[in-house]
């Protein structure tokens, strides 16, 4: 049997980051959701109450691409009082022609985070208007990586952080203004934020709204993150009143998990309402954002589309910078 | 971040084996299934239509046992032709309290194998009544496995083999009489093969029944482990009509990928019908065969709780013998 490449998460780290070439080969793989015969199933999702965990699976087949991801994301909410992260997980690496085993992944959701910010910055690249101010909503490590990500396919001057803990608001924003060079200040008030960016970034674990309809402005687009349980929700739902485009990463994904779900059972939005996802938009220019004055609204909720395009990216970097081990099987 | 064991297919088969450890282990997941709060979501599976390839994940959590198994099992059935196996896979244990990868099984399917057979023994335990003579229909892996492992727990002094290929039937009863140490034939009738066997096992790929309901006889027991997807059918659905216990491992599963569903389809079981599980058996004796002239029938599909039970012993065998290697993450 063929050789196992095996990456641990400093590998990674080492090989993969948020760079244009990331961002783009996620694109590829959002194009490709619209545009050819990806199969992408359910995902696979167990609540363990006993630990106060859960954990997800998810896959997707992408025609053109050489492998398929298989990720489990496991989510133990317990872990930090015994000094572990919460979450953690794999990816593996199949060939999509043998079904072989190519690659362990031991990157502790790394490739996620990256790739989930990959995704942000394909919607600021397609759906955001002219941007001098960006704004982030969380302080997290998605807040970061939000930003870093859209700063590299939209290269504005000025950066506003929001969160509820100011001190933590305050660390992000220093981090941000070290990583990425220029102006980066904490914004205590939300509404203000959202005034004074073009592009705004909600990152955070919100079960009701954080961000309000009436905060909204001609030229803004939205991309909520936050949201990827049947709980979750960071956006009023009468936002979806006002918006001219609302495009979610997979339709069937954010009407449970994301966004939609809050606003659908608000009723702001109607069942029978029909939704260009993000492949769209990016295989079909003319689609979201038609003018400069638009509002937008982007809704992520992550796909095993990403995880499939990330893995195979990160297997041949890691490939042609000789990093990693082998196990002969 | 803690090491991660990996025990690569030769590893494992140098630890685990069909032994009646490997059986109770088993058999105490169905119990758990049973009679504690065991988290086993539906099967996720995914078509590769252009490489003629399928892959399912399947995983359970049981109290008790301290880590969960998430397995994925590719099937390439273009993979001969490049002179590589259609069936591959490996399982990836999880720590049950913290989530945290603690080993990952390369198992190409062998843990499935054994897990498989074992479910088999179990069956055989709690269900056949006394044996004299055994039979088996397929000639495969299974039906090598399944025989060794029924034998450990019912020793009987003969084994009949039935397969479409009589010399494939030949050399799976030549294998068995050299593993076992008894009398072992190929018997070319199944009607006769029946009638002299009180455990008959099927293990075939069959689209079509194979096993008659006119060839049933007071104190057969029948474990059919063959159909494990929608298309699949080894009992005649009139078999349903004339036992006087069915035992599926997993009802949901059994309906939809099962012997049960071709009976439903045919009507000789209602929908209405409620049957006690393999588990349910295990856990209370009083259920399943209640006199030595019944007939039985056990239809086994597969199940994550299985996959669990035998990871966890996988790797606690490995551990104390010192066999796998460490990865530090």
């Amino acid at each position: 049997m063929p050789d196992v490449t095996v990456l641990t998460e400093s590998d990674l780290r080492s090989v993969v980051s948020i760079d244009l070439e990331a961002i783009d080969v996620v694109e590829r793989a959002f194009a490709a959701l619209a545009t050819s015969e990806v199969v992408m199933p359910p995902i696979l999702s167990m609540e363990i109450p006993a630990a106060n965990g859960e954990v997800d699976v998810k896959t997707a087949y992408i025609p053109g691409f050489g492998g398929f991801a298989i990720k489990v994301s496991p989510g133990f909410f317990d872990n930090p009082k015994l000094g572990l992260p919460s979450l953690n997980g794999l990816m593996i690496l199949f060939s999509a022609k043998t079904g072989l085993v190519e690659a362990l992944l031991l990157d502790n959701g790394y490739l996620t985070d990256v790739r989930t910010a990959a995704a942000g910055a394909v919607a600021a690249r397609h759906l955001a208007s002219e941007t001098r101010t960006a704004g982030v909503m969380g302080t997290g490590v998605q807040a970061r990586l939000q930003i870093e990500a859209a700063f590299k396919v939209r290269p504005f001057e000025r950066v506003l952080v929001w969160g509820r803990d100011s001190a933590k608001a305050e660390a992000c924003a220093a981090d941000l203004a070290e990583r990425l060079g220029i102006e980066t200040l904490a914004q205590p008030d939300p509404a203000r934020l959202l005034a004074e960016c073009q592009l705004v970034v909600t990152t955070t674990p919100a079960r009701s709204p954080i961000l309000r309809a009436d905060w909204l402005h001609p030229g803004l687009h939205i991309t909520a993150m936050g949201s990827d349980q049947g709980g979750k929700n960071e956006i009023e739902p009468e936002v979806f009143s006002r918006i001219d485009a609302y495009v979610p990463d997979r339709l069937s994904q954010c009407e449970a998990l994301g966004e939609l779900r809050a606003a659908l059972e608000a009723g702001t939005v109607t069942a029978a309402a029909s939704f260009d996802e993000l492949g769209a938009v990016v295989a079909t220019p003319t689609l979201g954002r038609r003018s400069p004055e638009d509002i937008t609204l982007c809704d992520l909720t992550g796909t095993g589309a990403q995880d499939t395009a990330i893995a195979t990216f990160a297997l041949e970097r890691a490939k042609r910078q000789a990093v990693g081990s082998v196990i002969r099987t």
